[in-house]
């Protein structure tokens, strides 16, 4: 038996472990079947800051997989829950999206435009504009203005090719006010990954972090001091494999999906 | 006599020396008018990456002063001229607005979408979208698209507060890509300064380069090796004079406005 059978949590990525967009990668959900009958934890967590929990339990069903939404942690609903408890009701001006702005709201947020914020959240949207810009310009401007942001990831595979993450947003506030976010929210950050433990209810001696990337999933279970794991059915690949161990550090375990916890 | 009124020609920057934006600053207006009157060559130097010279010359026609649109350099034509004399029918696509894609289609640039472009040009827009960065995005990944930039101005002061200027999406690219542009073309970059030379037909020891900015307009100056004007009538100011001239450094002459030439 793997050793990592021995955790009570998976904390998992989705993309390049369970499925490449919206097709499924058959190993990842067939071990994630056979972990929740073993009466394993699982919370998924992504970085994805435009989308709600909801979308993600219906391509998780597509797939065959039965996953409720209290097993999904988005950057979006961590985002919320972050701010929420570091200040009851809130007042936000945020770059982003709907699947955002009904998360903030859910958590009890106040989402105001910019003149009456006391934060500014950046995430990702796919409507940004020279106005939002300029708002948030205006915000990161202003010191006594607390800055969270969604996730840090500059570049996103698009369907027909890459496209702008967060990080865009990020980097075009950086570049003019020389500001960057206070806390980040997503992967690497540890903020993301001690949402999922408390979400979970565990440790971090008892969770594994699962994900293709070295320097995002197994740097932010380094991050909580948890154990980890590498898959190669993602972004690392056994061709870029050494470049990227020398590049971010060794994961615990490495395998070439999830699959192989099962041998 | 002053001694900079022995120069043949006159390199001048706009805002904080003959205006502050729709306001005419007299004393220069005045002194421009002299300066015509002395026979002097005379060309405005503005990195303005959206407005055509026909503005202008309107703005100019306001304060009473007869200018020509040949003594008008903005960015947007700098940028045509200089795309054009590097490929005569080169093939843009550019993230800037409708001022800049005019210039650069009177100059014989063939502006097309980025599936076809040889060039990314990036100059600022009040309509940027995610589809432009996106375009944008992938041209700048691709090594063989020679990517020019019509300024490199970061913030710029708007009506009700500061506004993003084309170093937002300058920004936003290098952190997407690490990638900075091959040229930018406006101040303090030499690319405009020597543009306005070949137009006033003059060398650099022939003319003064004046403006409000040590770090923008002086520093233009320098890269020519041309003499420099400061003058205090814009953002640099008797409060924050010594300041500057520690952080870039001391301008060959500093007056408190351009009328001062005469004493």
């Amino acid at each position: 038996m793997h050793p990592l059978l021995e955790k009570e949590g998976f904390i998992l990525d989705v993309d390049g472990v369970i499925c490449r967009g919206r097709k499924p990668i058959m190993e990842g959900v067939e071990a994630v079947k056979k972990l929740k009958d073993l009466g394993k934890k699982i919370i998924f967590v992504s970085n994805n800051s435009t989308r709600s929990r909801r979308i993600f339990v219906e391509r998780f069903n597509s797939f065959g997989l039965d996953v409720d939404e209290n097993e999904i942690l988005l950057a979006t609903y961590a985002t919320a829950r972050f701010i929420a408890r570091e200040r009851r009701n809130a007042k936000v001006f945020t770059t982003g999206e709907a699947g955002l702005i009904e998360e903030l709201e859910l958590a009890g947020i106040k989402v105001v435009d910019y003149e009456d914020a006391e934060y500014l959240v950046v995430g990702s949207n796919r409507n940004i504009s020279y106005e939002i810009m300029t708002k948030a310009l205006r915000l990161c401007l202003n010191e006594s203005i607390r800055y969270i942001a969604t996730n840090p990831d500059r570049i996103f595979p698009g369907e027909d090719g890459p496209i702008p993450g967060t990080g865009m947003i990020i980097g075009a506030l950086y570049w003019m006010t020389g500001r960057m976010p206070d806390v980040v929210i997503g992967k690497p950050s540890e903020v993301i990954m001690r949402e999922a433990l408390r979400i979970l209810g565990l440790r971090a001696e008892d969770v594994v972090v699962v994900g293709d990337q070295i320097e995002i999933d197994v740097q932010a279970g380094r991050a909580i001091g948890a154990e980890t794991l590498l898959v190669l059915s993602g972004v690392t690949t056994v061709d870029n494999l050494n470049e990227k161990i020398e590049k971010f550090g060794r994961p615990d375990y490495i395998l070439n999906n999830l699959g192989e916890l099962f041998g």
